[in-house]
């Protein structure tokens, strides 16, 4: 047991310097992280004794040793694993969250009347389940950021947002600014009036100029698919592409429909692979989830994102899926 | 007659004098109207002998004798009274429609999907029945400012619309963008979400920054109040009043629910006279309209309001008032 002792010494330390080091939040991180492997310094044990080592409690400052790093600190788990962990003790419900799904989720709040509260809950979860993004509309950029930090969870801040009719250079200007403010991904509403007035040029400079000003930050289209017919869809797109335009997104989640298979699938065929899509709008459940995910998604925008994952403290309402 | 006609040929040119001098679109103006009046060069004519004067009609290049000048051009109108005109002549459903509350509207086009023909057609409503100002879009200001050359009716754009949840700096640039190309008044939405988690010094903050970046023009703050409560409103609206704003609003339409009678009188009561008052939301009749005048509100904002001012061109199932 002396070796192993050590062992976790040694690990312990690594750990802490690389938290440090990275910025993140060295108070909280790391906290409760139960591992056993090989340093390189020590003898490296087979992988079968490594199986019989019983796991051993790291607790640190900030931990309430609830045994669910894994969901809950992935910073702290990823930095553990780095160091050569093999093995990551972990709570019960761990495994039931379909973290794969997780990774592609944008977890969002757009409500006009969302408070600091609200933000602070959104994020929180968005750490616990490691969703890729949260969602926020800009003026909320910043504190999203401070509550993510050392999470792996970025930004993302929609712009022009739910109508897409500012003018090009104001559009522009909101996205310099969330950028500024801490996001890494802007989801911007196309013109729509623009498009269905056949005024393509004025489409992409729209598109062009936000793209531009929000470097290196990437940048999603919104084409409130359900305005728009056939024609338009696949216009939108189009414009969206060559304006230089990292994804396109179906829906605002305030207009008309949502996302469909057959937008996503039309998304996927005219973008190849060059590009992301994103479905969004009125995916609420692993189901709606999963099917946009085969029909070609690789990013979904959700409120629901918790019940989606299968986290078990999910709203009742929401948690028909999975 | 022989003095008829030459007091006829010189009102004439002195109108055609002074639209072209005042900048006014010359080849346009002035058709049509008929006037009969005194000149400082002629002799005076009694009023009775006035009276008995037939009209004489003196039709300009682009004129299509409609008879309309009264509400179609009232810039033509205006320069003929400017003139000594004491009687102008009129088709028929001239006086039909209720000018003064026209002077009240705010002819709102806000759609995502609006286009350049819906534009115009709005501009064209709002010179003929001489509403307040056109409501659009911070993309269409431009369009809407060039459809309304000459008529005496402003552009009033929309900031930071439906949700207000963009950050006080893209908000400020999105207003002075707006002025740039041509609104007089903005429309702005307040952080509601900051109202609602008491951040008052951001929510005045907004505001200012708003209206500073707006001047000249004037600035609206819409509290959307079907989402706030007794408290939140009266906050709203003191916040409004010290942060320089010229008038405080009800809703943008989007929001839940709209004007109602007992947040006008609120509105009213608190800002006293230094500031206006605009009702909107759910204003979709002469009786609607009225009831809010009467309330405290010196504005309307409305897109039935072709409807409203009993106009005889208003889609029918809008026209169940007045």
């Amino acid at each position: 047991m002396d070796d192993i002792d050590r062992l976790v010494g040694i690990i312990t330390e690594r750990v802490k310097a690389r938290l440090n080091g990275s910025g993140g939040h060295a108070g909280n991180a790391g906290g409760g992280a139960t591992a056993a492997g090989r340093a390189d310094s020590l003898r490296v044990m087979p992988r079968e004794e490594l199986r019989n080592t019983p796991c051993v409690d790291v607790p640190h400052e900030g931990c309430n040793d609830c045994g669910m790093c894994a969901t809950r600190r992935p910073e702290s788990v990823r930095a553990v694993q780095r160091e050569g962990a093999c093995r990551i003790g972990a709570g019960v419900d761990v495994g039931k969250v379909d973290l794969a799904m997780a990774g592609m989720i944008d977890h969002t709040l757009l409500k006009a009347d969302a408070t600091a509260a609200d933000v602070r809950k959104l994020c929180e979860e968005a750490r616990k389940y490691c969703f890729a993004s949260v969602c926020v509309n800009s003026t909320n950029v910043a504190k999203a950021k401070a509550h993510l930090a050392g999470s792996g969870v970025i930004v993302c801040a929609v712009v022009g947002f739910p109508l897409g009719a500012m003018t090009p250079a104001a559009k522009a200007f909101e996205a310099r600014e969330a950028v500024r403010c801490g996001a890494s991904e802007i989801d911007m509403v196309i013109n729509i009036g623009a498009l269905k007035s056949r005024d393509y040029a004025l489409v992409e400079d729209d598109i062009r100029r936000v793209v531009q000003a929000s470097r290196p930050a990437r940048v999603k289209v919104i084409l409130e698919t359900g305005s728009l017919n056939g024609e338009e869809k696949i216009i939108g797109i189009t414009l969206s592409k060559i304006a230089g335009a990292h994804y396109v997104k179906t829906s605002t989640g305030f207009g008309p429909g949502g996302a469909t298979v057959e937008d996503i699938a039309l998304m996927r065929k005219l973008v190849g692979e060059e590009m992301g899509v994103k479905a969004s709008g009125g995916v609420r459940t692993h189901e709606d989830a999963e099917k946009m995910r085969v029909a070609g998604a690789d990013r979904i925008g959700a409120s629901a994102s918790v019940a989606i994952v299968g986290g078990a403290d999910a709203p009742k309402q929401a948690s028909k899926g999975y």
